[in-house]
C-alpha cells in the first residue's frame, strides 16, 4: 500500500457537487414525457380488516380520471414480497395496515390523480389490529400471516449455561429502540414508459434496479430481459430506496401498460411517511456473565423487532442483529434470537445499518452497564475484550487482517481526552455533562445470508478518442460514489480522472450487480474496477509495446503517459486510437463477487461476512437539567475503513451518519394514533437541524483489507452506527441514570433526572 | 452444415412486424419531449460562392423564434467530413451547392423553425459553378476544394499492352448511370438531449451510431465517452442514413448545448432530396481484349464518379468500384482507374451497393457487346470467365472457397429457360421482348480500405428469470436484421428464441462496431454471436454439468432444455437460476474482426475482401415500340449467400433490391436546375410502383463461407447490383441497340428503336 496514488487516498472534489448546488441535476420529479399520464395509489385507512367493497363511482367522476387498477388488474404475479412472499402489490382481500395499497388511481394530471384516489371508497370487514411486538407475540389467533413470526435468526456458540456458571457477575438489562423515518429530501417517485415489444423501460429514484427489474417483470408476467432499469439521481435514500421502489415500479407500469402511455408516479410527503418502511424499532434483553476482571464470559441475547405488516428486508436486518448482537468483542458462549414480528404498521424495512444501530445501541448501553457494575472504566472494559487479529468473533469467525476495532476505541479515548472528562464533570447550575463511547463493527457487504447477490460489475469502455465511459450496477444516492469510482478507475487505468465519465446505472450496461446497500458500493464496484483493469492492463501494455516498438514489460501507464523504461514515450490518446485501429478490445467488464463464506445457517456460526469495518464515537453531552434538553458539544469519531479513498468524502459520510444518529438518539420521535402516522411532516417528526449538531471530529484508521479494493472497507452504515449508543452512554453518565430506551425526549431526561419512572 | 438447426434456415416471421403494420413502430418523429425545441437548417441557394451577408433579421420577428446558429457557434471543429475533412457542418464562407448548410434556426415550434429558416437572408459573391464530370475534370482554376479531384483508387495487374497486344478483337465502348435518389420513406431526423454532465443524448433514424457519436463529439470539442446516441427504428435508409445523420445531429446537438433543451430537427421531404447524399452518376470507359475463343485477356477501365461538393463516402464508391471494375471474371491483365470529381451539385455517397450496380452495369454491358461482337451468347461468355474456386480475382487475391458465382449464371440460366427465350424473341406488334444477364460480385463487409473500422461486437445478458437481451452495434433499417440476429442467437445458445429480446443499438452497449453498411450485419453480428456463444458454452455447460453432478462434457443444451448423455434433464430456466446463485458471468461480449488482409493499396492488388457473394439476374423484358416504355415481365434472381438462415427474409431482400434496380434502370431520372432539384417529390422522381415491377423469383445458392457465421455472406446490396444491367440487357436484346445509358427512359428507348441518337 505504499504507492503513491494520483487520486486515490486525496480529498477530490464531488464529480456531482455542480448540478446539485446550481440545481441543473434533474431528479424524477423533474422530467416529463409526451402523452404521460400520472398514477396515484389508494390504500387502506384501517389498520388491519377486509376489503367488503370498493366504490370508485365518486373517483371516477373527476376531471381526468382515466381509470382505477387493482389487484384483479395484474397480467403476472400479485407479489412484491423482496425475500419472503408475503406481500401483494395491491392488498386483496386483506388489508394489514393503513398505509397497505389497494390500487392506483389512473389520471391526466398528476392532481386530479391525487385527488381522484382520495375519492375511491372501500369498505372493509375489521378486525382487530396488533401494535405491539409484545401484543403480536401473545396473539394466539386472527394471525397477520399465517403466524405473527416474520422471521427469526440465531447464534449458538459454546455453552451459555457453562458460562454464566463461570462468571463472577451475571447481569441483565432491558433496551428499546424506536422507528426512525428515512426522511430522504426527495420523495419516492418514477416514471414507466411502455416499450414497443411489450416490455417496459424504468426511470426512477431506485437504490437496486435490479430487484425493480425482476420485480416489474414478475408483476407483469414478462421476461426480465425486456425490463430496462435506469437509475435517475437520488435524493437521499437511507436504505428507503432498497425495496419500496419496486412496488411503485411495478404499479406504474401496470398502468403504462394498461393504457398504452408513460405513467409517472411520485408520493407526496403524507403518503411518502405513511406508505412507506422504516427502521425497525427493536425491544432487547441482554444477560452477560463476566468476570470481576471484566472478562465476558457468556451472553443471553434476545433482540425482538417490530416488522410491521409484510417481512421486506426484516430477514437482513434480523440476521444482521443477531450477527453483531454483542459487537467488537471476544466472547466464548454465546446465544442470540433475533425475530421479527409482524404488526398491523407500516413496514419497517432496510435503513442505514440494518440492525445494528439497535444491536450496536444493546451491546453497548449493556457495556456501560457492565462497566459500572464492575466498577471499570467503560474504555477499560472494552479494551478487555475488543477483537483483534487471531480472535474469534461471536460466530466463531477468526478475524486475521485489517482489525482496527482497538485503534478505534484507543484513538477516540485519546483525542477526547476521556480520562480527564470521565472523570471530571464539568456540572453547573443549569447542565450536567458526561462522556460516552460506544464500539462497533459491521460486516461489510451481504453476508452469508445473501452472498448469492453479492457479485458487482462494472464496464469500463476505452473510446478511440481516449476518453473512457464507466458503468456500474449499484448507486450514488448522495454518499459520493461517482467522485470515489472515478479516482479508483483514474488510478487503476492511471490516466486522468478528467477522462471518465461515469454512467448512469441501467440494467442494460452491466450484470445483475444486486442491490445498492450494505456499503457495498466502494468495496464491490472498488474490487470489479481492479478486475477490468487488471483485465485491460496486458491489452494496452502491449499495444503501447507493439506501437512504440518494444516489450510489454518496459511499458508503464501513468499519470496519462506512457512511458518505456520510465522514460515518457507518448500517451493514452495516441494509446487509444492505437488500440483502435488494431482492434485490441476496448469494452471491459470488471467482475468482483464476494468470496465462498462457510457458514452454518443453523446455528449461526462461521463466516458471517468477508470482513468488517470497525467504528468507536465518543459523545460529549450537556443535560439541561431544567428541561432534560440534551446538547451534543462533540462526537469523536473513529472509523477503521481499511483505507481512506477520498477523506473528505468519508468525513461528509462520518458527519452525516452521526447527525442521522443524533437524530435517532435525541430528537425523532415516530408516532402513531392506532396505525395512522401523526408525524408525516418536518414539523412534528424532529430531524436534527444544525442548532443540534454539536462538532464532529472523524479520525481515520487506515487497516488496509487485502480483499478490499486498494485496502478499503465500507463507510456508508458504520457512520451511524455507534452515534445512538454514545450518547445514551454520555447522558447516563452526566446524569447518573441508566438510560435504556431512544430516543432521549427531554420529558424522559427530566424523569430520569428528577427520579421519575415510566 | 449439416447440422439441422431449428431457427437457422427457417424462414422465421419478422419480429418487427406486427409494429409496423399496426402503426405502434414509434419513428423518431413520433417523439416529442419536455421542454423540446426545434431546429431547422437555412443553406445556400447558389450553388457556388462566399457568402457576404447573413441577415437575420426577418427569420428573428417570427414568433417562437429563439437563436440562429452558424460557424462560428461552434465549439469544436467546424467539420463533419467522414473520411476526407472537407466538409464543414455549416458552410463559412464558401458554399458548394445549394443545401449547403450555413446554419440552423431554432424555434419553440417546428413550423416556426422552418418558417424563420426561409427567412434568413444571405447575400453572397457568386462564382461559375460546374455540374458536371468533364466540367470538373477541365477546370484550370476555381477548384471546388484545393483541387476538384476528390480522391482516386487503381488497380494495376499484369500488363495491359501485352494483353492487349495477345487480343483477337479489342472492344471499347463507354457507358453512363444517373444519379439515384435514396427516398427512403422516414425522412432525416434527431432529437439531441443535453445531459448534466455536458455530455449529449442523441435519438435519431441513425445508421453509424459511432459515426454520430464522433461526430458530435468533434463539433462540440466533447469526449466521445459523453455522447450516447441511440438508434430509434429506422424507415428506411439504403445508405442514406451513413453520413447524413452526423451533421443533422451534431446541428441539433450545438442547439441543445447552446439552449439547454433537447432539440428536435427532421427534414421536410423537399429539403431532404435537396441537401442530402444520393447515388454516384458514373461515366465509364471500358477496352477490353479478349481471344476469339472469348476469354478475356486485358482490360482498362475508367470508372469517372461525380461526388457532388463533398467527398462524404466517394472514398469508399471508388475503391469499391476499382476493385469490382471487371466482375467476376478472369482477367490476367487489368487497369483501373476511378475518379470521384467534386461539382456544385449536393453530395453523392453510400448508397446500396457503393459504386458496385456503377461498374456492374459498366462489366455486364461490356459482356455482352463483346459476346455481340464475338457472335457468343451471352451467358456462355461469361461462363468462360467466370470465377471459380482456385481462380484469381482482378486484384490477384486467390478464391478458395465459396465461390457460387457459377452456380448463379447456371441456374438462372436453366430456371429463365435461357436458351430458348433468348433465340426466339416473341415480338408483336405492339412488343419487343427481350432477356438478358447479367453477373456481378461484392465483397463482403469493409475491406482492405476500411478494415480498422471493420470489428463488431453484441453484448449478450443471460438474466436470472431464463430471459436474453441482445445488444448489437449495426443496424436494422428495415432489411430483417432484428429477425435473422435472434434466429442466430437463439441456435447459438440452444434456447428458444422468444427468449431473446434485442436491444436498441446504443454507444453504451457495445463498443464501436463500425458503420451499419456494406451488408456487414449478418456477417459481423452473426460472428460476434458465435463469439459470444462460445464463450458462453462452457460456462453453462459446467454449471449444468454441476447442478446435474456430470461432466460438462455429457450436457448438451438444445431446444432449451439440458440433457445430460441425451436424456433430457433440465431446462434453461433452472439453469439461469442456477448461473445466478452459481456467481456464473452471465453477461458475454462477443466480438468479431474481418481477418488481416494482405493488400497493397497503390496497385490495388491483393485481398481486397475476405470474401465475395456472387448475383446473377436475368432480366425478361417487352419494349412497347409505340411509346418507348419497358416493361420487366420477370426477374430471374440467383444470389449466392453462402448460408440463407432466414430465405423468406432474402426473398424479401431480393425483391426489394431487384426492385430498387427496376427503377435505377428505367423510371428513376433524378433532375437539376443549375443545382436545384427539381425532383423533389413523388410526382417528379418516380419510384417503381407495384405496376413497374414484374414477378421475381429468387433463387438460393448456397456456397458456404466458412468465415461467415453459419457459412452466411452479405445480401443487403448484392440484391440491386446486377438487376440494372440484366434489364439494359435485355432491352438491348429486345430492341437491337446497345443502350448503354440509364435509366432507359421511354423517350431514350424510343430515340434508339427509331434510330435517333442523342
Amino acid at each position: 500500500m505504499s504507492k503513491e496514488f494520483k487520486y486515490i487516498g486525496k480529498s477530490v472534489p464531488r464529480v456531482d457537487a455542480v448540478g446539485k448546488v446550481t440545481g441543473q441535476t434533474r431528479f424524477i420529479t423533474d422530467e416529463y414525457l409526451d402523452r404521460m399520464i400520472y398514477a396515484y395509489p389508494f390504500y387502506s385507512d384501517i389498520p388491519f380488516g377486509k376489503i367488503t367493497a370498493i366504490d370508485i363511482s365518486p373517483a371516477a367522476s373527476q376531471p381526468g380520471f382515466l381509470g382505477v387498477l387493482s389487484a384483479s388488474d395484474i397480467p403476472g404475479q400479485n407479489q412484491v414480497g423482496v425475500i419472503i412472499e408475503d406481500q401483494p402489490l395491491f392488498a386483496d382481500p386483506l388489508v394489514r395496515f393503513i398505509g397497505d395499497s389497494i390500487g392506483i388511481v389512473v389520471a391526466e394530471t398528476e392532481s386530479a390523480a391525487r385527488q381522484a384516489a382520495r375519492l375511491v371508497n372501500i369498505q372493509y370487514e375489521e378486525f382487530n389490529p396488533i401494535f405491539s411486538i409484545n401484543d403480536s407475540k401473545a396473539a394466539t389467533g386472527n394471525f397477520i400471516h399465517d403466524s405473527n413470526v416474520a422471521c427469526q435468526h440465531q447464534v449458538d456458540k459454546g455453552d451459555i449455561n457453562t458460562g454464566f456458571a463461570a462468571a463472577d457477575q451475571i447481569i441483565e438489562a432491558d433496551f428499546k429502540t424506536q422507528f426512525q423515518e428515512h426522511y430522504y429530501l426527495e420523495p419516492q417517485g418514477c416514471i414507466a414508459i411502455p416499450e414497443e415489444n411489450g416490455g417496459i423501460t424504468i426511470h426512477g429514484s431506485i437504490q437496486c434496479i435490479y430487484y425493480v427489474q425482476k420485480a416489474v417483470a414478475r408483476v407483469l408476467g414478462i421476461p426480465q430481459s425486456v425490463v430496462k432499469v435506469i437509475q435517475t439521481p437520488i435524493g437521499g435514500a437511507f436504505g428507503g430506496k432498497e425495496d419500496i421502489p419496486s412496488e411503485l415500479c411495478a404499479r406504474a407500469a401496470l398502468a403504462a401498460v394498461k393504457f398504452n402511455r408513460p405513467v409517472k408516479m411520485v408520493y407526496n410527503r403524507r403518503d411518502d411517511v405513511q406508505l412507506t418502511s422504516k427502521r425497525h424499532p427493536f425491544q432487547i434483553h441482554f444477560k452477560v456473565g463476566v468476570s470481576n476482571a471484566g472478562k465476558l464470559l457468556a451472553a443471553h441475547i434476545r433482540l425482538e423487532e417490530n416488522s410491521g405488516a409484510y417481512a421486506t428486508l426484516s430477514t437482513v436486518v434480523s440476521y444482521r442483529s443477531s450477527i453483531h448482537a454483542m459487537g467488537p468483542y471476544v466472547i466464548p458462549n454465546i446465544k442470540v434470537r433475533s425475530t421479527a414480528y409482524y404488526t398491523n404498521l407500516p413496514t419497517t424495512g432496510a435503513f442505514r445499518g440494518f440492525g445494528s444501530p439497535q444491536a450496536t445501541f444493546g451491546h453497548e448501553r449493556m457495556m456501560d452497564i457492565i462497566a459500572d457494575h464492575l466498577g471499570i472504566d467503560p474504555v477499560e472494559l472494552r479494551l478487555k475484550n475488543v477483537l483483534r487479529p487471531g480472535d474469534l468473533t461471536q460466530t466463531a469467525q477468526k478475524l486475521e487482517v485489517s482489525v482496527g476495532a482497538e485503534e478505534t476505541i484507543t484513538s477516540v479515548r485519546d483525542r477526547s481526552s476521556w480520562n480527564s472528562l470521565r472523570q471530571n464533570n464539568q456540572n453547573d447550575r443549569r447542565y450536567l455533562t458526561g462522556i460516552g463511547i460506544a464500539a462497533s463493527h459491521y460486516g461489510n457487504c451481504l453476508g452469508a445470508a445473501g452472498w448469492a447477490l453479492d457479485g458487482a460489475g462494472v464496464k469500463i469502455q476505452i473510446r478511440r478518442d481516449g476518453s473512457v465511459g464507466l458503468a456500474y450496477g449499484l448507486a450514488d444516492m448522495g454518499q459520493g460514489a461517482l467522485t470515489v469510482i472515478t479516482q479508483m478507475a483514474a488510478d487503476a487505468l492511471g490516466i486522468n480522472s478528467q477522462r471518465i465519465s461515469v454512467l448512469a446505472p441501467n440494467t442494460d450496461l452491466v450484470p445483475d450487480s444486486g442491490p445498492g446497500v450494505a456499503s457495498r458500493n466502494v468495496v464491490m464496484t472498488g474490487n470489479a474496477i481492479r478486475d477490468a483493469a487488471a483485465k485491460l492492463e496486458p491489452i494496452l501494455k502491449t499495444a503501447a509495446a507493439e506501437m512504440l516498438g518494444t516489450d510489454a514489460e518496459s511499458i508503464k501507464i501513468e499519470n496519462d503517459l506512457i512511458f518505456v523504461d520510465d522514460v515518457k514515450k507518448s500517451d493514452f490518446n495516441i494509446l487509444a486510437d492505437y488500440l483502435f485501429v488494431g482492434n485490441s478490445q476496448m469494452d471491459m467488464l470488471g467482475w468482483w463477487h464476494v468470496p465462498a463464506l462457510e457458514y452454518d445457517p443453523v446455528k449461526g456460526i462461521g463466516e458471517a461476512y468477508f470482513t468488517y469495518s470497525y467504528a468507536t464515537h465518543v459523545a460529549k453531552v450537556r443535560v439541561d437539567r431544567l428541561t432534560g434538553l440534551v446538547f451534543v458539544d462533540k462526537i469523536w469519531a473513529a472509523h477503521d475503513i481499511g483505507k481512506a479513498i477520498n477523506p473528505a468524502g468519508l468525513e461528509g459520510q462520518v458527519e452525516g451518519g452521526t447527525t442521522q444518529g443524533i437524530g435517532w438518539a435525541l430528537t425523532e420521535q415516530f408516532k402513531f394514533d392506532r396505525g395512522r402516522v401523526l408525524t408525516d411532516n418536518l414539523s412534528t417528526y424532529l430531524l436534527p437541524t444544525i442548532a443540534d449538531v454539536g462538532e464532529v471530529e472523524t479520525i481515520l484508521v487506515e487497516n488496509p483489507e487485502p480483499l478490499g479494493p486498494w485496502g478499503a472497507k465500507g463507510i456508508g452504515e458504520p457512520a451511524i452506527i455507534p452515534t445512538a449508543a454514545a450518547i445514551a452512554n454520555a447522558v447516563s453518565h452526566a446524569i447518573g441514570v441508566q438510560m435504556n430506551e431512544i430516543p432521549l425526549t427531554p420529558e424522559k431526561v427530566l424523569d430520569a433526572i428528577e427520579g421519575r419512572t415510566h
